[in-house]
């Protein structure tokens, strides 16, 4: 396909905030976006120039869409595969492509690709039935991580057990769903990259960011991280080698642990924008979300330069009642996702506190 | 009134370009938007939660309008006064004020209040009927712009005089519109202060802005301009000084004129963002339409920091069939207004270039 042009129309699956915001971005080159998600005025509905409320599952107006559309891209990697193979067959092009899709939603297939493509990982052992279970558990060691191999995301569908029993009764709990068994990293460090690869190959990564959770949810983000340069330059190189063998069109994030002993395990690839890449917004030369749209529009990349050092912090459930505190202070850039629920933990927002480069007048560049 | 809380109704008046940039500064805080205009499908309706389609004489529509938004703001100047009062008389809070909208838009009365407050400006002299014209023109001396007192903007609505003849013939073409006869400025450069007042009275300007126009529309803006430090400062405080006087809530922007001597007039007030304040978007810590929305939400203002040096340039008609080459220009970033006729002069899109700091290992400010 060639560039989508300005006033071209991006459809975007999901209504969520990251929806929202790269339909914020794509509006900014002159697209108009059209959201499908089953949510009326949702988040990213609210900013649309349509909004389709349907179920991902409904083929006639999953046809419909991709008729209106030059573009699907997804603000999150479960898209049933059903769904996928109705956009396409209805003639859309789907950026990522529904085997990236594929790959991603499956935890065993994720880390089966991630050491095809030379990335450590942790131990990790496939458990169908319970009788999987001993000989994995001695394979990866205890504790380890039961993880449902499907619809799994901040820390949801995951369970540590240190025991046969305890990995027999968890297993029961996900009602004896495919599962894969996990080894314990161990880290001293959580670190992510942001990328992106353009349909021409293009290539572009974002500085390696540093990532702190807490009950299993992103809390923080800074850039730079203490990793070494050296340990970046790997992390940054087996994100490209995924995405090429992915062929992959879009930003992808893959999420990685840094031993002690220097070891880099690749855990997650993430087949979108992510939320430990929402600094790029206020400390970069382009954000995640304006270069997730330009690649899926067929555009070149924009260069990914940071220009000042910055921490992240997710505004989570109830937090968001101090919004005011976050609005009001000078050295914060408040990001708010116009969702209507405050549940407990819900990410509802976030903000960064960028430093940049001290003596502004020496920035003047003017050769007068 | 308190601050707006994110989840409120940010209702902006106009469907433009302005319009747009505004509806998207305010999404990123949560804001729902709702615009209003004459035009169904406007660039700003289109990335707006809700798109009312009604005439500005509308009385039925603007009260419906009024009730539904926690604050009203325009991207225009030129609001009918009865379009104003009959928000203000539904209970709206419409920020800038009517008072203000009046100042700005009858040039007499802007340039009456800017000489009040301490500001130079051209000489002029008040035209409403023929017979003023040879007295206006020996006091303004020739050549002179003949200009209707409202509704003018991007060069329409003044033509230069040369002598009694030229501006009787004009003064008819304008079917003796009230106008004001202006003497020429001689300047060697034109510049802008764009600035921010909060609802507490906080002051907030983004640095000097040097201005190129062609065929009396914007072609182009620099910053830093090459203006001096101290006639930067004039202007900012003139600025601060007008916004003062008019109780002003949120950016307006005034155009100055330098001469060869270094006297500074001030040429024009726009109550709102403006085209020579583009820039911010990509060069600062906050952009005009960010700092705007947090002024007529009742928010505290933040820190306009620039941090590199910037050329803000117009795509104006056909120049947006270049689109591409802007696109995937690797120094330019890249902004469409999402409008669907190309005319001839349309100002439909802008492309700035970036300079930033040299040395980006030099701003890691981590103390390791």
């Amino acid at each position: 396909m060639t560039m989508v042009p300005p006033g071209g129309v991006i459809g975007i699956l999901g209504g969520g905030q990251l929806g929202r915001m790269l339909a914020l971005a794509a509006a900014e080159y002159g697209f108009d976006v059209h959201v499908f998600s089953p949510e009326a005025e949702s988040p990213a509905g609210r900013v649309a120039a349509r909004e389709w409320v349907a179920g991902y599952d409904d083929a006639d107006a999953l046809k419909s869409f991709a008729a209106a559309v030059d573009v699907v891209t997804t603000e999150f990697e479960n898209v049933p595969a059903l769904t996928a193979q109705t956009l396409i067959g209805a003639g859309a092009i789907v950026r990522p492509s529904a085997a990236t899709l594929a790959i991603a939603q499956d935890r065993l297939f994720e880390k089966n690709f991630l050491r095809a493509h030379g990335a450590a990982t942790t131990p990790y052992m496939q458990i169908d039935r319970a009788e999987d279970i001993p000989a994995a558990l001695a394979v990866v060691g205890a504790p380890a991580l039961l993880k449902t191999r499907r619809l799994g995301y901040d820390g949801k569908g995951q369970v540590w057990v240190r025991s046969r029993f305890e990995a027999e009764e968890a297993f029961a709990a996900i009602g004896g769903a495919a599962a894969i068994l996990e080894g314990a990293a161990g880290f001293v460090r959580e670190v992510s990259v942001i990328a992106a690869r353009s349909t021409s190959g293009g290539f572009e990564a974002f500085d390696l960011c540093e990532n702190v959770h807490r009950n299993g949810v992103l809390a923080e983000t800074r850039v730079p991280s203490q990793a070494s340069p050296i340990l970046a330059e790997r992390a940054i190189a087996i994100t490209q080698a995924v995405a090429e063998a992915l062929d992959y069109v879009g930003v992808l994030t893959i999420e990685f642990f840094e031993l002690a002993d220097g070891q880099l395990l690749a855990n997650e690839i993430a087949p979108r924008v992510h939320n430990s890449g929402h600094w790029t917004q206020d400390a970069c030369t382009i954000s995640q979300f304006s270069q997730h749209i330009r690649a899926v529009a067929g555009w070149h990349l924009a260069p990914a330069h940071r220009f000042g050092d910055v921490v992240m912090e997710n505004i989570l459930g109830a937090e968001v009642e101090g919004w005011a505190a976050f609005a009001n202070a000078q050295d914060k850039r408040l990001h708010l996702y116009g969702k209507r629920d405050v549940r407990p933990g819900r990410k509802l927002g976030h903000a960064t506190h960028v430093t940049l480069p001290p003596a502004p007048r020496d920035i003047s560049l003017r050769d007068d």
